[in-house]
């Protein structure tokens, strides 16, 4: 088979995205190797190339949340139904979607576990026993773990019965620091997600209808997909007292007096992977962005001739000396496959730099790169390889930033009255849809019953929307979302 | 209080080994603040200094694992029951301690989920999906995750319901690849026990009556505790074919013959934690290896007037910009206690080494250090700090596997015969005795039911048991263990 057969019959089985999205999303997944279907109920498996993405993530975000003075710690998996049970709202909010335990070893148990659908409960719990005095104050636990969630229609990444993430959960002596904490962590999720997925994010408050079943308040990054529909990219809720109130989470004040805690907690899952694949995606797989990409450059070595095999491999070693430490370089270097054939495998897989070795190259001592986002191509001479190749990734992350900041703007839609936000979302048109709000839940209720879009949040930053000010009014953004 | 009262109630407080070895483990897991019990049956919460440990230990075990070729995934958490079935060696040894998941949201389920005890059956499930030809394979495999064994009596990372590890799974084309690779992931076991715990270990075969359940070999490194127990640290198994047969992996070889796979698991826990604690502690509490101590150095300010404040606090900024990004530090600059407690905390908390810096240290430039494996002083110029420290920790990280190394080589007794090996736990002398074994599991059997002691292994390296060997015996270590 020719190299043009190859590539063809390899594009050809990835649907276009104009054709259908949510088709183009699943080949995507599975031909880019990210996850699997597994026999397990609404539980997928993450394989090594979406887990590579996954561990930049968390390495990325970590450092993040130990820079603002947070450790990792690791609760149980396991939540008593009856301390699920002591916070109302949230085991209305939970209780339906989880999954029991109720035989160990060979017994029938006594009382039902959970298995953690959050850890607000068991955190309380344990916060109670730890805090004493206002020294103890605040503390500031993080952790990393699988959560579960009894799901009922699933997709990789997006909705899965068990994912990946991190949950914060923090005890303050006043409101204020609690309140400082939320709002500090909701710009640690907004500066991560802008500065390493390179997604733009408008970050702003919940409404009431949408907020974390038992919190006060639930603050929110949301980001925009190329079809036009909006993904919660993180969220981070003031809990206020009902924990402690609760769970007894006192302390005693310098004066002596015992007061409740004020408390935090949020959240960001592997649902991230999906929004990495949704935001910079196009007809030929995915676009990662390099700051997580696990292969930042693959190398493909060419040889028409067997006398040429020898020196092009040299070559490549001396590639691989001058930029294995500064780049995630990969070398594929198989015989089955085709150069033609390779190349498609790495755009399906998103890999930012592609560098093509061959004959030629080795003679003008040069590599011939090609960028995956704009497939633009340049020669970089050998010596100039380890700064020239970070300048390019550096080039590709703040494009594909730019690409999706774009695309936001062009599908954020000024509306002046909820009629323009139903009649926008009734002509099926897509993105965000800001307008002035009455802050009135029944607003809300009928934009979606009538359209299915959501509140997604009131932003913060009213750059763009200040024409759309009225008193008593705040702005908010709806769309259609995942 | 005073200084010394102070200290004499904090130290009073924890048992002496000598005295009640479990009850001061028991303490010093509660005391240094590593884990604390939960509501949760048999489950710990590992608190951030503890998981502050497990955090070195993942991240230079992962190096590891990943420098001989494997890569990270993450496989569900759930094991239909039905699938676990499948193997009966695997299903008989693990079924009795499983978790079972029943209902889902609010209905019972048709089938019972295992919350994973070990992930052999899902991962063969999957396995038998992606292999297809020998160009597959080798399949290299690990992942970071938690499981769960329904067990009766717990002890804080030693025996609890819930765990962590890593475990890896490895499929092979050949039996020698499959053999190999066992053998490679026991030394790399091996040798970060070594190197980062500064633990000592006997590498050797498991016996028959003491492999895994599902196993062809299991091979293992087994510490000694300083109570004389022995630890099993780490296992790698040789799962031979009984997993490919049962789950059907099949891969086409180079003639296009079907052939089934040979596969290899091998895992480590958060058990060593425990380790840790029961190698180097010691009656004032944990002595941690400096390459795994979450805080290597702790700087103490002291001041008797108040005056000498100022100039003491700018001397200690000095200090962490000449060291802080070379040591992990911690400055504990709290008022509320006095320098005689933080000595006796930092102490209890296995911190490696103190650095007090005084009225006179400024005056000398210099800082005051204390290591806690040796309580060695050494006042070091603030100009040498950069260089001395690290070398300092270098020293305390050899002088505590030389110490544990002395310890295992006084507690390991050659014996002639079973016996001696009889007559020597008996006598409830402890540590580990090698003899030697005639290969029946009747004579394992007859050790264990006198004296509880089990055989640990068959060790690789014979160059201290020389003397005993004998034609058709192997030489074989026993010791009572955890």
């Amino acid at each position: 088979m020719s190299d043009t057969q190859e590539k063809k019959q390899f594009v050809e089985d990835l649907t276009d995205q104009a054709d259908d999205f949510s088709r183009w999303y699943l080949e995507v997944v599975r031909k880019a190797q990210l996850a699997d279907y597994t026999p397990v109920r609404g539980s997928m498996v993450i394989r090594p190339y979406g887990y590579g993405i996954w561990e930049h993530m968390q390495r990325l975000l970590d450092r993040r949340i130990k820079a603002t003075g947070h450790e990792n710690a690791y609760f149980p998996l396991l939540i008593p139904e009856s301390l699920l049970q002591l916070e109302a709202d949230h085991v209305e909010g939970f209780a339906p979607e989880c999954a029991w335990v109720t035989e160990g070893g060979r017994e029938k148990l006594e009382e039902r576990y959970a298995i953690r659908p959050t850890s607000e409960a068991i955190i309380g719990h344990l916060y109670s026993r730890w805090i004493e005095s206002y020294r103890d104050l605040p503390v500031l636990l993080n952790q990393w773990c699988n959560v579960m969630r009894w799901e009922k229609v699933t997709r990789p990444f997006l909705r899965t019965s068990e994912f990946l993430w991190q949950e914060g959960h923090t005890a303050h002596a006043t409101e204020p620091e609690a309140r400082e904490e939320v709002l500090r962590m909701l710009e640690v999720y907004r500066e991560f997600i802008e500065t390493e997925l390179a997604i733009p994010v408008y970050a702003g408050k919940k409404s009431d209808a949408e907020r974390f079943a038992g919190a006060d308040e639930t603050y929110t990054v949301e980001g925009l997909m190329r079809d036009g529909k909006a993904l919660q990219c993180g969220t981070s809720h003031h809990l206020g007292q009902h924990f402690a109130k609760v769970f007894d989470i006192t302390y005693q004040d310098e004066q002596g007096k015992r007061q409740h805690v004020w408390q935090t907690s949020w959240g960001m899952t592997t649902r991230m992977i999906g929004a990495l694949i949704m935001v910079h995606g196009d007809d030929q797989g995915l676009r990662l962005p390099p700051n997580v990409a696990p292969v930042q450059a693959v190398v493909v070595p060419i040889w028409r001739k067997d006398e040429d095999k020898a020196a092009v491999r040299a070559f490549v070693d001396r590639v691989k000396q001058m930029v294995g430490d500064v780049v995630r370089l990969k070398i594929d270097d198989r015989d089955q496959y085709s150069p033609g054939w390779k190349y498609n495998e790495y755009e399906m897989r998103g890999v930012p730099l592609r560098l093509e070795v061959g004959p030629k190259d080795v003679a003008s001592q040069a590599v011939m790169t090609v960028r995956r986002d704009t497939r633009a191509k340049e020669s970089v001479p050998l010596a100039a390889l380890a700064t020239r190749l970070p300048a390019l990734l550096a080039d590709i992350q703040a494009s594909l930033f730019q690409q999706a900041e774009e695309f936001r703007s062009q599908n954020t839609t000024l509306a002046g009255s909820k009629a323009e936000v139903i009649a926008h979302f009734e002509a099926d048109r897509r993105g965000f849809v800001a307008a002035p709000w009455d802050g009135s839940a029944s607003y809300e209720a009928e934009v979606k019953e009538k359209t299915g879009a959501t509140l997604r949040c009131v932003p913060f930053d009213l750059s763009r929307f200040g024409s759309l000010e009225r008193p008593g009014h705040r702005v908010a953004l709806f769309a259609r979302s995942y």
